[in-house]
């Protein structure tokens, strides 16, 4: 990489970081706890967000949906009665942490509560760039295979909690619990992984439970 | 974005552009016809690649392993007696033509024949970059649902030919065909989709025959 390159790769991170700083600041002083959901395409982010906020009936809940394009999952959440708002980054591969403080001007944040922010459908990507979330929540598929932390380190390092989504698909997809389990420990010490299934429920009022508690932690 | 970015961005894309025309150029020389496998993680290009070869025991084929980390799918590839390279990005989300150009010096290409390149698992990045490929191949997996078409476009816009993977979930995962052809329709009128199930080998000896005849066509 030229100097001119790296200098230039340096000064969006440095500009990123202090932006996603004011950010979170500014979700402390509304009392909203941010949420970076990342994930493959596909993995069920927007399954599991529904599923969790439906399990924490007693707190408000928002979103910001990121998209390349469409608007399939705003109309999803707004049909729900969740207030939402639509990113779309018509190319990018990742939200940063600009693009997020002038997406949630639109938002009310009018009580506190869980904000969630679902980035584009890619596990690799947006594992880099800070958007001004307490947490990153993980979403990972047993479809994807269980060889994912092996493959895209960062994503299961830099994550906080992380959910395996679709486990009624682990035997028609041979899902290898013990390998997926070795990768993801030797990655990150840290992050709770929780087992769900968005078809029947199953795992997300436990889930959901220990995000309340993340979230309890970083106002304390 | 800042002219400096967008300058740095434009010779980014046109460096890339005049060395995969460079390495098209080479591997026409070679008789390879080099096919860039694109997809998100999980969606099954190793085991797709693995079953097209399988299904073309006539022609010699090569892979190009394209990983951040790891080496599991080069292993599974060279058990089998494939002729495979490794390439590590370490971070990066995509495969450019510089990585390729370099790579490529590894490989004997002793007899003319087929060459996987098997990008970065990630739906968004790697379709912007030409890495001296003759046909762009998507695959997708019906476990990441049927609105990937209208999330993203690029990729299904500039595919040449698409494999949908697990279609044994379908009926687990409610795939709506229909909406999902309809999405692949909008975007790109000329790549054939075909079904197939890496589990039971359905499928792919269609496929196969399919890019056995585009790659003859690209050689008259």
């Amino acid at each position: 990489m030229s100097n001119e390159r790296v200098e230039v790769t340096q000064s969006i991170y440095s500009e990123n970081d202090r932006i996603a700083a004011q950010t979170r600041q500014f979700f402390d002083q509304s009392s909203v706890f941010a949420v970076n959901v990342m994930g493959a395409p596909g993995a069920g982010k927007t399954s599991s967000i529904i599923h969790l906020i439906n399990s924490l009936p007693h707190l408000r809940s928002y979103v910001l949906e990121g998209d390349i394009e469409s608007d399939i999952d705003t109309i999803k959440m707004k049909n729900l009665g969740i207030e939402t708002l639509q990113i779309n980054t018509y190319g990018a591969c990742h939200l940063d942490a600009p693009t997020v403080r002038k997406a949630i001007d639109g938002l009310s944040l009018a009580e506190p509560g869980l904000l969630f922010i679902e980035n584009i459908g890619n596990l690799v990507c947006p594992a880099e760039f800070m958007i001004g979330e307490h947490i990153k929540l993980l979403i990972c598929s047993v479809a994807e295979g269980s060889d994912k932390p092996y493959k895209y380190p960062l994503a299961f390092e830099k994550a906080d909690m992380i959910l395996l989504t679709k486990i009624d698909l682990k035997s028609f997809v041979d899902f290898d619990d013990r390998f997926f389990g070795k990768g993801v420990q030797a990655l990150n010490k840290n992050a709770a992984v929780f087992e769900v299934d968005a078809r029947t429920g199953e795992g997300f009022a436990t889930a959901a439970r220990h995000l309340e508690e993340l979230a309890r932690r970083a106002r304390s």
